[in-house]
C-alpha cells in the first residue's frame, strides 16, 4: 500500500447502497488552516449513499450543522436514530442514492471520527484537548476538498446544507467555484451576528464553568463536563425553535397535575429542554462544541473581500445557487438570506431564493416541511437536467 | 413599643426627600402564600421618595423587575450606581417626589433586604436556602399590600412597573382594584410563554449545575455558585436586548486587533456579556434568582379565572390603565400587551395602549426613550388631575 495515499476503512452497510468510514491522510498531506497552523495526520469520517457515475457528474456533498455528523441518512451509531436528513436522502427523495452519489462527512473539529479535540495528537499520543488548532468554516471546506479529491471527484454536482452546513456551501462556492455545479444554502447567514455570537458565548461559558471541563483536559482525568454541555445545548436549542412552535408544542402544559411548588420540571417545556441537554451529552464532545461554535463565530464570508459580500462570489458566476430561508427562523433570519441573495445578484450569479412560510423556526430543515421538499426536488431536478443527469 | 405593629428602621438620606428601611412584621402577621404556606417574620425592604400628602392621595408604588430592587431612585448600596429608574423618578420627571409619594420595595423572595432564601429562618436561626417557601407574583403583591397598610396608605394613586414589575401591576389591579387609582404596565405579559419558561429553565439549570450551589445551601458552606449564576445572567441578558441593538452596539467588533485564535473574549459582545455576568453575581443571590424566575414562570393571571383574562379584570373597571410595549421587545412582545389590552377592553376597563417604536428591545424601559417619558408624563398628569393632584 502506498503510504502517501489516503486510506479508507469501515464496515459496509445495507439499506440502499451505503459505504463510508474514515479517510486517513498521511503525514505530509496536512490540512493547512486559516490560523496558520497545519493539521497533520488528518482523518475525515464520512458516509456515502449511492454510487459515483461513470463521468463522475453525480456527486453531492451534504454539509452538516453545528451538532450534526456524517450520518445524514444512516442510523446514528450512538443514538440508533435514523440519519438526520433521512427525510431528504433516499430512494424517490430529493437526494436519491439511485441517481446521486451522496457524500456526508464529519467536519474537522467534530467528534464522530474526524480529527478534532478529542482525537489523539500523533505527536504526543494523548488527546489534543485545547492544543487542537482553531478551525474555521473555510478549514472545514478545505478538509472536504481533500476528501473528494481522495474519492476521485473533480466537480460536485451539488453542495447542500442547512445552518452551518449552508455556510460551508457558501464557502465552497466562494473558494472552489469551479468545483461546484450547484449550491443549496438553507437557513444560513454569510456571517455570525452579535446575537449569534452572544448565544454561543453563553454555551461556551457554561461548558468552561463546569469544573469537570478541567481546562479542556477532561479526557485524561476520566471525567466529562456533562452539566455544562447540557446547559449549553439547552440554551442553543431554544434558538432552534420559533416562539410559536414552542408555544404550540408545549404552551404552559404541566407534566403532572398541578404545580410542584419546587424546582422540578413542572412544565413540559422544561422536561423537554432537560431531555435535549441530557441526551446531547451522550453523543457530543464538549471541546468539539467549543471549537465548532468558535468557527461559526469567526465566520464572515465578506471579511477577506474588504467586507463586500458580492466580491466573495465574484468567481462563482457559473454556480447555480438556491437560497432558502424559513419565515420563523430567528437564529439565521430571512433577512440574512436576503443579504446573501443580494450579494449573489450583485456578483452576477444565478440565484433562486425561496422563503418558506412555517412556524417551525430554524430547525425546520430537519422537519416535515413539504415546501422544502418540493423546492429541493425542483431545484435539483432542474440542475440535474442541466448537468445531464437523468 | 407595641410588638404587634410593624417596625421600620434605616438611615435617612439626602438628595430629594428619601426615606426607607426595612419593615418588619411581627409573628402572627405572617404572609399568606399561594403555595398554602405562611411566611412568618416577614421583612420588606423599601425606599420612599417624597412625602405622603394630607389626604393620602399621592402614593405611587413602583414595582421592580426580576433582578431589580427597592433602589429605584437612590444609589445602589453595592454598585454605587444611580437608582435603576432615576430617569423617571425625580424633580420635574414623570414621577416627581415634589408631587408624589413614591414607594419602591424589594419583592419577597428578593435579596436586598426583603425576606428571601438568603434570609435567616427565625425557626432555625440558619439561612432558609431551599427551605424558603415558593413565592408567586400574587405573593409579592400581598407583601406590598402589607407594606402600604403599615405605611398608612389606603389607595395608591398609581402602581407602575416594567417587565416583572408590570406583572405585579396587573396582579394589583386584579386582586386589589379598589386600592388602585391608576395602573401602568410596561413591557410585560399576563402569563409566561413556553419560550419565557425555557430561558428561565436554562438559567436555573446553570445555577444548579454549579457544584458551589450545594443544593442551595452554599451560604453555610461559605461558597457561592458564581459561575452558574453568571451564565444564567448572560443567557437572560441576551433576551433583554433586541438583535438590532446588539448588532448596533457591538456588531462583529473585536476587542483587539485581529482574532486571538482561542477562547478568550475576541468579540466585544463577548466581553460585554462576560462583564454582565461577573458584575451581576456581586449584587444578586443565586437562590433568589431561582425563586423569582419560578414566580415568573408560574405567573398566569387568567388561570384562576378559568383561563379568561378579561375575568381577572372584572372588578377593575374603575382603574385607569396604561399599557406600554416596545416594538423590538422579543421577551414580552407587543402581542402580549395587546392581549392584555383586549382583555381590559372586554372587561369594560379604561385602557390606553402605546407601542413605542424603538430598536432597544425589552430593556428600553430603563433607557433613554423619550416617547416612554412623554407617555408616562401625559398619562400620570391626566390621572393626577382626575385624582385632584395639582
Amino acid at each position: 500500500m502506498d503510504d502517501t495515499s489516503p486510506q479508507s476503512s469501515g464496515p459496509a452497510r445495507s439499506a440502499f447502497e451505503t459505504a463510508g468510514g474514515v479517510m486517513r491522510f498521511p503525514k505530509g498531506k496536512g490540512l493547512r488552516l486559516d490560523s496558520g497552523a497545519t493539521l497533520d495526520g488528518l482523518e475525515i469520517a464520512y458516509e456515502t449513499y449511492g454510487r459515483l457515475n461513470a463521468d463522475g457528474s453525480n456527486a453531492v456533498l451534504v454539509c452538516h450543522a453545528l451538532t450534526g455528523d456524517q450520518y445524514a441518512a444512516s442510523p446514528h451509531p450512538v443514538t440508533g436514530k435514523p440519519g438526520w436528513w433521512s427525510r431528504v436522502i433516499g430512494p424517490g427523495l430529493p437526494l436519491d442514492p439511485q441517481k446521486h452519489f451522496i457524500i456526508s462527512s464529519n467536519v474537522v473539529g467534530g467528534c464522530m471520527g474526524s480529527s478534532g479535540p478529542a482525537s489523539t495528537d500523533p505527536s504526543t499520543g494523548k488527546p489534543y484537548g485545547l492544543t487542537f488548532p482553531m478551525i474555521t468554516i473555510a478549514d472545514m471546506v478545505r478538509a472536504q476538498v481533500m476528501l473528494i479529491d481522495a474519492l476521485g471527484i473533480d466537480t460536485l454536482f451539488a453542495v447542500i446544507g442547512g445552518s452551518m452546513g449552508g455556510m460551508q456551501v457558501l464557502q465552497w462556492a466562494a473558494d472552489y467555484p469551479d468545483r461546484v455545479f450547484s449550491a443549496v444554502c438553507i437557513a444560513a447567514a454569510a456571517r455570525h451576528s452579535a446575537q449569534n455570537i452572544a448565544f454561543h458565548e453563553v454555551g461556551r461559558q457554561a461548558i468552561m464553568a463546569d469544573p469537570d471541563w478541567r481546562g479542556g483536559a477532561y479526557d485524561a482525568a476520566g471525567v466529562r463536563p456533562e452539566k455544562g454541555l447540557a446547559v449549553a445545548r439547552m440554551a442553543a436549542h431554544i434558538t432552534y425553535l420559533s416562539e410559536a412552535a414552542l408555544q404550540r408544542k408545549f404552551g404552559r402544559e404541566l407534566r403532572k397535575d398541578g404545580l410542584s411548588w419546587g424546582f422540578d420540571a413542572d412544565f413540559q417545556v422544561e422536561s423537554y429542554l432537560r431531555h435535549q441537554g441530557a441526551s446531547f451529552v451522550d453523543r457530543f464532545d464538549a471541546n468539539s462544541y467549543l471549537y465548532i461554535t468558535r468557527a461559526l463565530d469567526y465566520f464572515d464570508l465578506a471579511a477577506p473581500h474588504g467586507g463586500v459580500l458580492a466580491e466573495a462570489f465574484a468567481k462563482a458566476r457559473n454556480v447555480r445557487f438556491c437560497v432558502l430561508s424559513f419565515s420563523s427562523d430567528w437564529l439565521y433570519a430571512t433577512a440574512e438570506s436576503r443579504d446573501i441573495v443580494r450579494a449573489l445578484n450583485a456578483a452576477g450569479c444565478r440565484a433562486s431564493f425561496v422563503e418558506i412560510e412555517t412556524d417551525k423556526g430554524h430547525d425546520a430543515f430537519f422537519l416535515d416541511e413539504p415546501q422544502l421538499d418540493r423546492t429541493l426536488r425542483g431545484f435539483l431536478q432542474s440542475a440535474g437536467q442541466m448537468r445531464g443527469l437523468s
